[in-house]
């Protein structure tokens, strides 16, 4: 399988990039430090068929923000304060995005995913985010046929097993896309987040199923196989305190405040929207959470196949807290 | 004094606009309403010096959106369910947005004031929104020099009294914009709105003030001279139940949401964003409100005038719950 990664070389200076002490409850604010996001070279303009690419971005340390730590003082304005909450120590960091091409034979998907974090490893990421539903098919037929008992882990989750050698071995956190979950009688969309240890960190289950009936554009029925998820996840990372959400679940901005006010640093939403809502909304909805609780953002699709019977509308995007951005393409 | 007005034949369709049933807590959704915004027409790409420009849309039944009723179910996906609120009657109706140019004379912007909303009331207008401050000139300075005693009226209040008899004797609804106001020894940025029949039906005080510290950009510190507003302001018109805030307003999520919880059909926000300010989130911010809440948002800001001391962004706008909008220039 082909890849192409995006050259660390290719890294720029956003100038905009506001400093990260605009974040609510952080403790301990990292001023001054816009985020370095890669150029896309031009020969990405055309990598639809490509199997995935994978995107990065490093924090580092910059004294000449035009959206210094004295800009804007939004918790002057809200009262009562927030309360400053204690979370893990942030520092810079690259984060790989994998825009995975996704086929109908889990193995194949499983080795593509792992040489994809490994080359994005290879590159400097200490953090790797996968897209959703990754190892398989996204369609109702699918996901009784393809989910995996996370829970029993080994040979009855290949996928996880997979994301957590990988995490050890090269001593990465990977939020892990998402796969179809088995419990019980029970299916799930869920994600899991792996930290360096290779330890299962969180388990998020998504919670607002997708029901869309667009008739002659989009039809889905998550629920017709799935239960939601109940409760929102949080999680201490190396690279610092991370919301998780999956597609559907970015559009409630609830979702976001609250992982807000606990403090994420960055929230990772695995999603794929599709050809009617994507256009319309993927970009808005990732840019608005990032603005309105002053984080960061990162979203990853599967890569667009206009063969599937679900076509994802690609575009895995990163999002600062002052609006700056970076999408990928399709 | 000179004015442009979209011309009422130059309304467009949009047909991605999505069906109002999507707002979260309208007791008898208004299925199928796109609402019709005007084409801009190529004249007024450099209206920079024009006196003032108003933005006419109108909502109308349709049976042809794509997004209908029945393509998102956002209340389904979150548990418990909202309760439906009862809310006045909600029908097609054109409103005007009066993108005013500000200058130091009070007596004249209070004329060029009438100008405008009578000119839209003209057209059809039933509800007309000016911008923030457009009374006088935004500044520290300003401030207490054209204060005005709103509760008092009349000759304390000539900018307010002007309303009250244009929205009387034009049986129209008025969202003020706003004005600085004198009570007692305290200064607040207030939005006043007028019922049909001339009456002030709510009072809007900016409940966040606009501290900012750009250097080199833009620094402005309202909390020198103005005191914040405590309370939400939630209004019930001929034309729907409107959410008030001003200006910085925006940039809170929370508030936007409260409204849309109360059953809100409509958020207006009146606002002066700046160079600065304006081209990095003024667009993001209203679009997200309108797209997270499933509402129609319209702001008003004063036109752009870069000989003033706080030059305005403009770029007045409306927006659908689906994204669609149109954003005026400046």
């Amino acid at each position: 399988m082909k890849s192409s990664l995006v050259s660390s070389k290719n890294l720029i200076r956003l100038q905009s990039a506001i400093s990260r002490s605009f974040l609510q409850h952080s403790s301990k604010p990292i001023s001054q430090t816009p985020f370095f996001i890669p150029i896309i070279p031009t020969n990405t303009i055309n990598l639809y068929n490509q199997r995935y690419q994978n995107l990065q971005f490093q924090i580092r340390s910059n004294s000449t923000s035009i959206m210094s730590s004295s800009a804007f003082k939004p918790e002057q304005a809200r009262l009562p304060p927030a309360l400053p909450l204690s979370s893990p120590p942030l520092t810079k960091f690259k984060i790989g995005i994998c825009q995975l091409a996704v086929t109908p034979d889990t193995e194949r998907n499983i080795q593509h995913a792992r040489e994809a974090i490994e080359e994005a490893a290879q590159k400097g990421a200490q953090l790797v985010v996968l897209p959703e539903i990754w190892n398989s098919p996204y369609s109702n037929d699918g996901f009784p046929v393809y989910a995996e008992d996370i829970d029993a882990g080994h040979d009855a989750s290949p996928s996880t097993a997979m994301l957590s050698e990988v995490s050890s071995r090269l001593k990465i956190t990977v939020v892990g896309g998402s796969i179809p979950e088995r419990c019980g009688d029970k299916l799930y969309n869920t994600c899991c987040v792996f930290g360096t240890d290779g330890k299962l960190k969180a388990k998020h289950r998504k919670i607002h199923l997708f029901d869309i009936d667009i008739p002659g554009k989009i039809t889905f029925m998550e629920s017709k196989t799935l239960t939601a998820g109940e409760t929102p996840t949080i999680v201490d990372t190396d690279v610092g305190r991370i919301g998780v959400g999956i597609c559907y679940d970015i559009r409630f901005q609830e979702l976001a405040m609250i992982y807000a006010s606990r403090g994420a640093h960055l929230l990772c939403y695995p999603g794929a929207f599709n050809m009617t809502t994507g256009p319309l909304h993927w970009e808005l909805l990732q840019r608005a959470r990032a603005v309105d609780n002053q984080l960061y953002v990162a979203t990853c699709s599967p890569a667009r196949d206009t063969g599937a019977g679900y076509v994802a509308w690609g575009h895995s995007t990163l999002v600062g807290p002052t609006n700056t951005y970076l999408n990928f393409c399709m």
